[in-house]
């Protein structure tokens, strides 16, 4: 910060020509720029000559967050060597940021000491977050390592639950008593002892009992006179969540309500903490990003930097599955053989009604699961809403079961033929929407992420009745 | 802001004991309650009861988030009435907060010179968006009713394209010349005639040209002696962003850096506004948003909101493309006609080839495409993580081969069919791998959204793929 001159408070310093030809000296600074690929390459000519001097000298250049990037692109090879060479030179929150296999190799090659040292520095939530990553002998020996008050605080983040707004929040922040004036409060922040968070946004109100009665912007703080009270300022109805409050609940707040931080307060109502919107950023992205995997059949915290036995085992379990489904289907066309085996046209037609069933259901699924997500669809308009995604998959079905009805009666000569196609189709476009959207909802309230669980059973119905339907009304129409 | 007391500046105000006795009056909060199903019905019966007085009253308790949702909650009936009664007793932010449908309601039945009105309370990003979403009549009318410096504004942001970082910016910032002092800087933001924004996170340090030289958080200079230059504690590398630059791209590096702020330069380097992490979230919320429904083949913007006309037109495009893709593979299944009717058990087994492809293409190609999204996946990682992805198909396909193979073995009673299925699950699962990375990374390096189209290529060549393989295996060694 700098702060190198410490005159006495509230003197204004008239703004003078040499100040103003301060201006001279410095640069405007560019748009950010990414990495490129020329800075990766320079890094990894210095890290084949293990020139340590130059490495440690082109880290500081870099965010936390682009160090991680690099650790993540490089081999694994040149990762260790990176480490080796480099991380004592390492922002402490390339820890938090790091993903995959490079946060496995970083956490293991990294010196303990090293590591203490960065927690030390890390907000609450990411220390917390390190911590529980790291494997059980090094956490032992970092939590050693720690002062004991960062260790107490670490240990209590630690007793809320996974995915709770307790390890969220970030233990650092402002509060002040409810009498106090706008004034007693900048010299509170003013003052050089006080243990203030880097960054904050809000400044809390409590009682003596140290519940939040309101909380005030620093912005409104600013722009106060200082004999103003502070709880003539302050928002008294502010937004509070609970330690032990899921995390997707607490971006679902930060996302409707816009804010910027809130209080978390541990069961006896006591302020314990703060959680900022940039923790929360990454909760919506990894949430919806978890969705999105989900709904493919991958598991969840898949990724790109996951090792090649997690990724096999991550994707095997869905398709294995799939598998089951898919045998059950086959068994529904099994029960029809004798009808194939009179008219080969039908196994060369079936395919389509079983995929365009499992498509329409599909698109209903996905918009259900995401208005579940998001909170858009509940059970006040959960029935009309079941009526529009009818008529859309009968409207639907009804147009594309007249095209493809027609391309089948001319492909085989068979107006029967076709008509037996279409009706097939319509009837599996009208199974495809209820299932798509009876399904989430069911798994929803049964408490199964529907994101998970939905396509397994929205693809199996599908294909079970788009096959018994197409072949059943042939054996019963063709012959 | 309740400014009640103008005391002259800097006189503290030492707590006295009748201060601490307001505390009485203060309930500590209730951890936030959404809109309970109760508040709703209460609402639905004043409606019926046309009790304008107590809908007013319902509404005032309301965060117009929540005004919103019940708005998009309501049919459209009780809607119209709720706008037609209600509307002059909106916050302002409902226009900017509805969506689909009811938005299209509420801009249509709200009378136009209270639309001015909340565009005019608005936050330009907001009431850009306001403006953007209104029919062409509405949107001149509300234009010619706005004060002259808020059309401009208006204008100006109109001028950036869509999706720029143009649109999401807000105008009203706090910029200070170099020069001044902590002190200068605070007694600026309390003087009362400033043009000040209610909340703001950073100060932007400008040069004589309006270029941005440095951004210091709200909180330093709360903490730092009315006496310190704003030069000696600023950040003098801010993150900038140019007007002009993509939404997405902004969302990247605020979500990447955890950024709170950035500035917005126009093509002169000038300082023209401000994005804050708020509206990045509605921007990540809605580009994850947009790739889960774009895979699932539900056109953007696609949510339960949408009138039916929309859903029904949203979702045929796909099913129309899908249609023709499962022809293409019905036409492949033709050509083994012949080889079908000497064995129907090929007909039973060969969608369980197609069906396991497409599951594994899936996968591959979400991981794929998200990882693109996210940057992950790059030229300097593709080749590593191809290997990886392939390596993954054959053993997941290998051991999934063996017992599917098995299955048919016994199921036919016939260890060669078994044979012939197992290798060509194993070929379609190799190329699954294979198209579900390729043809995302094609599809990005040809400029085409890969979540948009990726899908329909994927499962196309597993389609295909699976039924050549399978009935060419066939016969070729089972006749």
């Amino acid at each position: 910060m700098g702060q190198d001159q410490n005159m006495p408070d509230d003197t204004d310093i008239v703004p003078d020509d040499e100040q103003l030809g301060q201006e001279e000296a410095y640069e405007v600074p560019q748009t950010d720029v990414h990495l490129s690929r020329e800075f990766v390459q320079a890094l990894q000519r210095a890290l084949k000559d293990e020139d340590e001097t130059l490495i440690l000298e082109m880290l500081e250049e870099l965010h936390a967050a682009d160090v991680a990037d690099i650790l993540e692109t490089l081999s694994s090879q040149q990762r260790r060597k990176l480490i080796e060479l480099g991380s004592k030179g390492f922002d402490p929150e390339v820890l938090s940021e790091v993903e995959g296999e490079a946060q496995d190799d970083l956490y293991e090659h990294m010196p303990n000491d090293l590591i203490a040292d960065a927690v030390t520095e890390l907000d609450t939530d990411d220390a917390v977050y390190v911590i529980e990553e790291l494997g059980d002998e090094d956490r032992e020996e970092v939590l050693r390592a720690l002062a004991s008050d960062d260790r107490v605080a670490i240990e209590e983040s630690l007793s809320y639950p996974e995915d709770s707004a307790g390890r969220l929040m970030q233990r650092d922040l402002v509060s002040v008593p409810e009498f106090w004036t706008v004034g007693q409060t900048i010299d509170y922040l003013r003052s050089e002892n006080s243990n203030i968070p880097e960054d904050f946004y809000d400044i809390f109100v409590v009682d003596p009992g140290h519940r939040v009665v309101g909380t005030v912007p620093l912005s409104r703080v600013m722009s106060s006179k200082r004999a103003q009270t502070i709880i003539s300022i302050m928002n008294d109805d502010p937004h509070i969540v609970d330690a032990s409050a899921e995390q997707e609940e607490v971006a679902y707040q930060f996302t409707k309500y816009h804010l910027i931080s809130t209080a978390v307060v541990d069961s006896a109502k006591r302020l314990v903490g703060v959680i900022t919107v940039d923790d929360v950023v990454d909760v919506i992205e990894e949430s919806a990003e978890a969705d999105i995997l989900a709904l493919a059949g991958v598991r969840e915290e898949s990724g790109l930097n996951e090792s090649f036995i997690e990724i096999v085992k991550g994707r095997f379990t869905w398709l294995f599955i799939n598998l089951g489904t898919a045998i059950l289907a086959s068994v529904v066309i099994g029960l029809f053989e004798a009808t194939i085996e009179q008219m080969v046209a039908l196994a060369v037609l079936m395919p389509i009604v079983a995929s365009m069933g499992g498509n329409a259901g599909t698109q209903t699924m996905t918009v259900a699961v995401r208005a579940i997500a998001t909170k858009e669809l509940n059970a006040s308009n959960a029935v009309r809403i079941l009526n529009r995604e009818l008529m859309a998959a009968l409207l639907n079905g009804g147009i594309l079961a007249l095209l493809s009805g027609l391309v089948a009666m001319i492909w085989f000569k068979s107006v029967l033929l076709g008509s037996v196609f279409a009706a097939a189709l319509i009837v599996n476009m009208f199974f495809a929407g209820l299932s798509g959207l009876l399904i989430p909802m069911t798994l929803h309230k049964l408490d199964i992420d529907p994101a998970i669980a939905s396509s397994v059973f929205v693809t199996t119905i599908t294909d079970v009745i788009g096959f018994f339907a197409f072949l059943g009304l042939a054996a019963i129409f063709l012959f």
